[in-house]
């Protein structure tokens, strides 16, 4: 996530943010099988990054931990250290000896080329397990049915100013996913369509008689049927609502606060069903039979430009009198007033000209194109967890409303179609994205898997390796270059491989 | 568009708001080869329509204005008679003898089965001639350069509340279109990339050299390009809104307000390119050699739910204490309060549990299915132009800021591809869709058009009608129904047929 965040991190107080917090409610920090990321005891102070600013007092250096690395890479110190080496930038898997990750998933990740201290992705791969809570419908439990359900997980974390929000996301966006879900064990394990009411716990039953209903109007006397899938995905939206308020409140309950943001790629597969959940500008793709399946789409200030503008629009005071809302194609000179400009506004897809007033020589809201686009001259990205202290530079203008924390989410039914070892679920953080496309990724996974045996379940992991080498590229003329010469990806890279038909996949 | 306005109509003032209007700017009045529509010189008083309620007062009732169809129909006073007859429902084509419209386009409409008084569709088709303004970029005019441009236009208008603002649209909407076209002649017709700025009439010529640039950032140093096609889109977008607060300024002119509201969707070919934009429920879908290609979405409560409740959420005085922004699968009862029940909120596309609060007992701002949908127990669309006196049913809470006149705007670039005389672009009112598949009306296109020589031009009229005749149905078992015995579609119904390769298209 090269250059995401402009200066904005002098404005960050950052934290040690390494140590499970203890949330309120829900309790998340009863155990599931995730065993806790290696928390730092000792905070080290990192050398200050380029580009910090001297904003950030030495008190704020002091108390910023040391960074980690995802759990499941059992990384020793020494190999820690070099996970951590910018000039090396060695990929770093999942050890090939002992227990695989679940589906013989593959990873591989690598540090940046030297734009932030430490690799500030994160990643997490469990099996969560559910337990039910006591009948929320009211219903009788059967005595023999099992209670509780499990759903597998896989999480990439793209961190900006400061690794602070990713590391946190990667360690309990899942158990909040876990949470949201304990009411719905009994439902989605039922075949019959959701009950629309439940009964208070001391309560009478619902009664589903729609002949009380008030109203005699058509539409208000329909009743929609809801299904189970997107109960689901109610979940996990409301689990990154969430997560995100957890990152706030976290100041309040431990004095400090969470470094940065994140965005947050995550997939749930549950009862059949692949639920791919994207907040940011990471991005998912199946290949299945060489054919690409979007499975995600990416929240940048370009593509939601018009949700900005129109917040601006109904909220100017969100804009502090600094900002404009409406878009020109290059930043207006005073010069320029009583011309005529191209510009745009939130109901607009298309240009116009407009005169030019006082007013439009403001900064605009959203400017730049490509991984040049920012919010308020400042982020590149609009949906993600945390940013919750994020101003604008040398201001004191929150650009937080900006930003939503919610995923779009894709369902993908694993069941309707009959997967081979090949078809694969390919999740990769901006790092992969920026310099190899969609095509590039199929025409590697069909190269490396077609060297494997179907059943040989390294497989995975080779392809995760070769897909992040083939972004990074090789040090040549002073610079990490491709093949073609052009540049490889300087940012922090991370991919998951899911195989959908391989051994051991939802199994 | 059966049923759309529920009671609504209560609530409205309506007028003659037949003869056209005397805009302040830009003067539309100014002829273009649209001749003006047969404007009737002495309202009459229809019947009051059932629902309509007790509330429309005798004045109001007494200035409403008798119908007028489409001028291009030509028909005779007894024609007239004859197409406003809800018994027969009797096909409306232009005469196959005469002037054909432009492209052979086929047109076809047929009136309701009783729902409201008058046919409340409108349809328009039109070449437009657009002057050049003088020079807008500055330059020297090269002296044999054609100043002028054309655009052919299709307009489709569904009308509901009365017929005042389909009726208006049709008349004027393309007039606006030429208005924000003046502008772009000359920026159109060269080949370069059009000026960001343009020098004020006065003024100094625009410099495009960015070194003045303020500020270093690089997303403020940068520049877009702007696409010609991106500037006709722009201007379609403002001629929605321009003609939109013409509407709403009739009352101060003129001492009347428009009746109603209308979808409407607008076809503009200009310079190689079919521009389609839609606000409403109608729909525009391409057959080309078989293959469905859509050219629209349709706009309702269900399609822009979380628009309508993010507004809800961020302005909650538009929804006066009367309504939550909250969706609930079906209407929440006193007695269900403090049990759980499904909802959903702006941000969310799946459901979840939440425990019923006082406030949720308010009426739904969207609510309902399908057809049955409803932005405040009110209206079943939520674009489109007028309806700026609507106000919910029995209280003064107005339902217009809800709604949006901005089209959505989906370009076609008919010099990509080879079409031949079977393939079309066809335009309906929801009078169509409602009972007509997408694939139902491809496969009509093949039907009759097989049975008519390719360079035959009445072909095309003879598809529109019988898409108008295969959703309208015949009399049958009390009602009007399909060869299934399904019911035919009660609503009014109008198509055009578009002919993309057929005798005469774009010469």
């Amino acid at each position: 996530m090269l250059n995401r965040v402009r200066s904005a991190v002098a404005h960050l107080v950052s934290s040690g943010g390494a140590s499970p917090p203890r949330p309120k409610s829900p309790d998340l920090t009863n155990a599931t099988s995730a065993p806790p990321a290696a928390a730092p005891e000792t905070p080290k102070s990192p050398p200050a990054r380029p580009g910090s600013g001297s904003g950030a007092s030495a008190k704020t250096v002091e108390a910023r931990a040391s960074f980690s690395r995802p759990t499941f890479l059992q990384l020793s110190p020494g190999g820690l250290r070099r996970a951590d080496d910018h000039a090396g930038r060695a990929v770093q898997s999942p050890p090939d000896r002992g227990r695989r990750l679940p589906w013989s998933t593959g990873y591989a990740e690598v540090i940046n080329a030297g734009k932030s201290r430490h690799n500030e992705d994160q990643a997490c791969c469990e099996v969560v397990y559910v337990e039910g809570r006591r009948s929320v419908t009211g219903a009788p439990r059967e005595p023999n049915r099992d209670q509780g359900l499990c759903f597998y997980y896989w999480g990439l974390f793209d961190g900006h100013a400061g690794g602070g929000a990713a590391e946190m996301a990667s360690r309990l966006l899942h158990r909040h996913i876990r949470e949201q879900l304990k009411d719905l064990v009994e439902i989605l394990q039922d075949p019959s369509p959701p009950p629309l009411c439940l009964p208070c716990t001391s309560g009478t039953p619902d009664s589903s008689d729609s002949s009380h209903l008030i109203g005699s109007q058509s539409c208000l006397s329909s009743q929609k049927e809801v299904t189970h899938e997107s109960l689901v995905v109610g979940a996990i939206e409301n689990a990154f609502q969430l997560m995100d308020e957890q990152m706030a409140q976290e100041r309040e309950r431990r004095g400090h606060q969470v470094e940065g943001g994140c965005c947050a790629l995550v997939v749930v597969y549950l009862l059949g069903k692949v639920y791919v959940a994207n907040a940011g500008d990471s991005r998912a793709i199946i290949v299945r039979n060489g054919e690409i399946i979007p499975m995600s789409r990416e929240f940048t200030p370009e593509t939601e430009r018009q949700r900005l503008q129109l917040l601006g629009f109904l909220k100017p005071e969100l804009l502090g009198g600094e900002f404009t809302h409406l878009e020109f194609p290059r930043r207006v000179q005073p010069k320029e007033l009583g011309q005529k400009m191209l510009y745009r506004d939130q109901n607009m897809t298309g240009w116009a000209y407009k005169k030019i007033e006082l007013e439009d020589l403001r900064f605009p809201l959203v400017c730049g194109e490509g991984k040049k686009a920012r919010v308020m001259a400042t982020i590149g990205v609009t949906r993600g967890l945390g940013d919750h202290n994020l101003k604008v530079c040398s201001s004191t203008l929150p650009i937080k409303p900006f930003l939503s924390c919610f995923p779009e989410v894709r369902v993908y039914d694993l069941t309707q179609y009959e997967h081979c070892p090949d078809d694969v679920l390919v999740l990769g953080t901006d790092g992969l994205w920026d310099v190899t496309s969609d095509c590039e990724v199929a025409a590697t996974v069909d190269r490396v898997l077609s060297a494997y045996e179907p059943n040989d379940p390294s497989r995975y992991t080779a392809l995760a390796q070769a897909l992040v080498l083939g972004a990074r590229g090789t040090p040549r003329d002073r610079g990490w270059r491709l093949p073609n010469n052009k540049l490889g990806s300087g940012d922090d890279i991370s991919v998951f491989v899911i195989p959908l038909g391989g051994p051991g996949s939802y199994s």
